[in-house]
């Protein structure tokens, strides 16, 4: 039914093998704005309208997963146009907007081994999106939403052929919703996100010092003592998986042991290597409690415990934690001193192996792989472990060197405040890796993305989050070759604006929080001034040492997106001062003035006091970048004096204020450098 | 315990009492932000610090859902001030911040008779609130709630005596869920919102002729035809009335009868006066498909029906409609004509009231008080039928007159996109309503506003109904002294920035329209531009008859905001341009550069090419505006042939363009005029 273009289809496959891939992503650049970038795209000619008309019909194997897609495909169609839509299923596939075809079943418990390859034709009256799987036809739909925009026709999608496939089979996130509680709805918008960027892992740190956050019917204190009544029922986890793999994304669960286990120890005090009681821990970092390794009574439990979860969680992998055990309860033990000479265990790590061995050997009796942090990469660690890596990229390569599976954390620390670029340039199979055999590399099975909530809560999340993760799940779905970083920014403005549609809320949330900040005044100088400010990086929160679970993440700091594009336009404007002069000035005056409307309210409000500094150097800065285009403007070297005076400002206002950077600080001391 | 305060206090209500009233209001206008106004209050010294140990104690009266609306209030205070709270409920209440105390149960099922009164003391250490009854609390809460600001020490509340009960017993809100279906999640946060401004009323518009949207048991046809699968399941009903009762919200259900009716005809033809077969209407009117009111079999099958349905909802009160009925149906059949000669009845009113005889005979008999429109009001209606005015304020009066109980609908139409003020002048007892004998003045229970959904879906109806609909909710709460437009519009902002922490829309959703609009532009120039607009008023959308239930809300005239708040502060500042001449450059040239903008991007985007005369024009008015100004400034008369152009461009931008006004349109000629 769709011959004229199936006919000129040859050609064009023709012609992009000839200019090679890189050629065909170069060609499209101006037009689609694809995140993950697929892997092979061909544009054709004309456009598919999306109007009240559209239907979509499935074709093919069917299941109740594809049908509940293809109704959440049209909602979400719904949303992002505005054109009012239900009810679009068509009863005869061949004559719908979208035709699906699905080949065959998935695996009944999604796997690394699930095909996710599809593919997608739009063509100026019919698109066709085929694939061997339903996963396939997820990550297909997804593609389909993407390429829908808005013209001087109206909505549409591009004539356009794609490929695609995953180049990682293991394309992560890490929540941690023990820090600060997630509730079930943040978890189920941040898989939707997830399934937005084709991300199919989702890593759920359960357990921690802070806060033990699944019900335990068998072992029901681990809940009750160990959580302030927030925690996931069973019948919610079940919701949850279900939810997952309705959008291709395997659940993996971690009960972080025998360290970070702090939680654990409030109901069974029994399990710990120092006498306890133990409380909830509020403070956040590395603390003592740790399992002792040295009873039978302990690994009865454990094994008991894992079998109830086994059950529980359908994936095949486990995760078993194995980080940060600071060994200090095992060595001011006499009892496990004594054990250790007797085993003759030389260190904690020693210590810390022979009590992941016999973990190990537990899960994979109730059916499981284990994985572990990469800690546990120790001399006698067993081989069938996966190690994550995160201390840095060097375990991954030692890790599969020795033989063992891995996946890459070092470098995609989500709460770590680092811009996008410094993420998307991380790939597994570089640096560290680069060395390995074409087998050793095979070991290489992905990577995960890593967000711990010291800082986060359901509140100002997603922002953390998003839309980062986008450009990590790029590095792990797309070619190796797409890394051009202009383009993924692009990119990544448009995936952020498409995550709102979804629901997500890094961006409404902002808006909420700086209204909150204001109070009774509009929060708009507070968003200009804001733009070009970015949390403090790293562990510079941490390091201060005052923050608890309890501590308000109500503060202009936990508001501020973690990369300010604002600032990046800005350097990228100031590298050419005399072209982009008018649009400097303005965005520099601006600045001043939104600094100056915020100065006296700031002193009248207890949670803005703290940032009067950033809006004085904003008004220095903005001041001194207009002075120095003065300078440059009218070719008057500007005097010492000056020179002197600003720099001396710069040192200043770089400086954090309030655990906040003013990111146009480098753009300014060069505009004042070059006015010298 | 909080002996200090008592012993302040009673000096301070004599001074109340002494000045009066109205100074008492007056005394706090710079402090308190209260919507609506409480009737009594008396400010005090200090503040009550609101932080990390904040609890609520329940003493008194104690029942499940008091023990709901204190944790929700916790996790709204959360909300509101970024503070986490759970597990705040105190054991011993009297060490709690802020202690409730309840005398007694309230009624079984809410009635116009429930005590909402409350008193509210805020000290320092502790503030007290205390009700006769659950729903006295629940208003309490919400006041308490509203109290809570930020200053230079933080979260607190005033110290303040607050005693508050409502003017009137009826305060309500209609909701049309038929010509745009509007899921339950949005029923639920616009019950949401009514309790934050303490409406009483949830007037759910549940048929008419583009759907039918309750289950029907009895009748399964009415909403498996006329619903397109868009219904409240009886489930999904009963958690809506329990949702609401928690909020101290009765439910009274519309069956619009014998008109608006297509929807039942679809699956149920025989209860029509024309032939059918009948289709779900999709376009917006007064259509003639109406019952036949001459047939048992129609009686048989409403009384059935209104069997079922009074079990469902437990309000004393039924709305059967009986607006818009045209008798077109009724004329042109013969069998009803000769009906109609054969009962004396000598016109379709007639035929309509005989109808609402049985109607309400039928109500009554199921244990219910009959409502009506105010076409109802014909001489021959039974005594026992409240009439609700919607045509205009006479037939409040001549029903509460004629001995007809009645609520006020005539002024409070939200969806005619009417700016705050005109409603909150409408006075139940003032106008038509004026020279009633007390007698009859205590007929008239109160208010409805009414929203109507042809131009409204659940993505902007929020923007819809807030936050004008809290000024008409402070008309049927406040004192009738209440009545000062500019600290009503202060509040009003206020109250709007509170609803969106309690998750309404009308400002995020308004965001996602824009972004959506901008296709991959920053939405900032449109929103700066769209400031000054507002929809077209009244009918006028109506009147181009192009309009139907599939046509797409997506349009900018969809997403503006029914009344500008930056016109009316314009309009304010432009009255004084000597003093105000800088800001007003300021907005002036702003506008100027947004539509400057806008332009160029409008011709490529099939949504905003509509909107390009009005960028055209905002552009010429900013410009005539700043012209204006040199000219004031300068002292210097502007040249006839000036004046005469621009009055020319103003005659031209005062013109709706895409259904869409531009607010500064008069300040603008009021400038220019000045010039002359």
């Amino acid at each position: 039914m769709i011959l004229t273009r199936r006919k000129s289809r040859g050609l064009l496959v023709s012609l992009a093998v000839l200019v090679g891939l890189a050629a065909t992503l170069h060609g499209q650049e101006n037009t689609l704005n694809l995140m993950p970038q697929p892997a092979q795209v061909t544009l054709s000619q004309g456009r598919l309208p999306i109007d009240v008309n559209f239907r979509i019909g499935l074709a093919g194997y069917e299941e109740p997963r594809l049908q509940s897609a293809a109704e959440r495909l049209i909602t979400r169609l719904a949303a992002k146009t505005g054109i009012p839509l239900s009810d679009r299923l068509a009863t005869d596939a061949s004559q719908a907007t979208l035709e699906i075809e699905c080949d065959h079943a998935g695996e009944a418990v999604q796997s690394l081994k699930e095909d996710e390859s599809y593919t997608l034709e739009v063509g100026v009256r019919q698109a066709h999106l085929k694939a061997p799987t339903p996963v396939g036809v997820l990550r297909g739909m997804e593609t389909f939403l993407e390429l829908v925009d808005l013209d001087a026709t109206g909505f549409g999608a591009p004539a356009v052929e794609i490929r695609d496939r995953p180049r990682f089979a293991w394309r992560g996130l890490m929540l941690d919703v023990s820090r600060h509680w997630m509730p079930v709805e943040v978890v189920k918008r941040t898989l939707d996100g997830m399934a937005a960027v084709k991300l199919n892992v989702f890593h759920w740190h359960l357990s921690d010092d802070q806060g033990f956050r699944v019900e335990s019917k068998r072992f029901p204190k681990l809940d009750q003592m160990g959580s302030d009544g927030h925690y996931y029922t069973q019948e919610q986890v079940k919701e949850v998986i279900a939810y997952a793999r309705d959008r291709g994304i395997r659940v993996v669960p971690e009960f972080d042991m025998p360290g970070h286990t702090t939680s654990w120890f409030v109901g069974y005090p029994e399990l710990a290597s120092g006498p306890g009681p133990y409380q909830i821990e509020r403070r956040f970092g590395v603390f003592d409690p740790v399992m002792d390794p040295t009873r039978d009574e302990v690994y009865r439990f454990i094994d008991a415990f894992i079998e109830e979860m086994a059950v529980l969680f359908p994936d095949e992998y486990f995760h078993v934690g194995g980080d940060e055990v600071n060994g200090r309860q095992w060595k001011s033990n006499a009892r496990i001193q004594a054990y250790m000479q007797e085993h003759g265990l030389r260190s904690t790590a020693d210590l810390q192996t022979s009590f992941s061995e016999r973990v190990v050997e537990m899960v994979e009796r109730h059916g499981k792989k284990p994985i572990g942090w990469d800690e546990v990469l120790h001399p006698g660690l067993p081989q069938n472990v996966v190690v994550q890596s995160w201390r840095g990229p060097r375990s991954l390569a030692a890790a599969a060197h020795q033989g063992y599976m891995t996946i890459l954390s070092a470098g995609y620390y989500l709460d770590l405040m680092e811009p996008a670029v410094r993420h998307y340039r991380v790939d597994p199979l570089e640096g560290a890796a680069a060395g390995l055999t074409a087998e050793e590399k095979a070991r290489i099975l992905g990577g995960e993305a890593c967000m711990w909530v010291e800082y986060a809560d359901p509140t100002n999340l997603d922002s953390r989050i998003w839309p980062r993760l986008a450009a990590i799940a790029e590095r792990l779905w797309s070619p190796e070759e797409v890394k051009d970083v202009d383009l993924m920014y692009r990119r990544l403005a448009v995936v952020n604006r498409e995550l709102g549609f979804w629901g997500l809320t890094q961006q409404s949330n902002r808006f909420v929080m700086l209204e909150r900040l204001m109070e009774m005044n509009s929060p708009h100088s507070l968003e200009v001034l804001d733009s070009i400010l970015e949390p403090v990086k790293g562990y510079s929160r941490e390091m201060t040492g005052h923050y608890t679970s309890f501590t308000p993440l109500n503060r202009l700091v936990d508001a501020t997106p973690p990369e300010s594009n604002a600032a990046r336009e800005f350097t990228a404007l100031a590298a050419n001062w005399k072209t982009n002069e008018a649009e400097l000035r303005k965005r520099l005056t601006a600045w001043r003035e939104s600094a100056a409307d915020l100065a006296p309210m700031m002193k009248q409000n207890a949670l803005l006091q703290e940032d009067a500094p950033l809006a004085k150097n904003v008004a220095a800065l903005a001041t001194a970048g207009l002075q120095a285009l003065d300078y440059l403007e009218t070719g008057q070297h500007a005097p010492a004096a000056w020179v002197t005076e600003q720099l001396g400002m710069l040192d200043g206002a770089a400086k954090p204020h309030a655990e906040l950077l003013i990111m146009i600080v480098p753009s300014i001391r060069r505009l004042v450098e070059a006015a010298r």
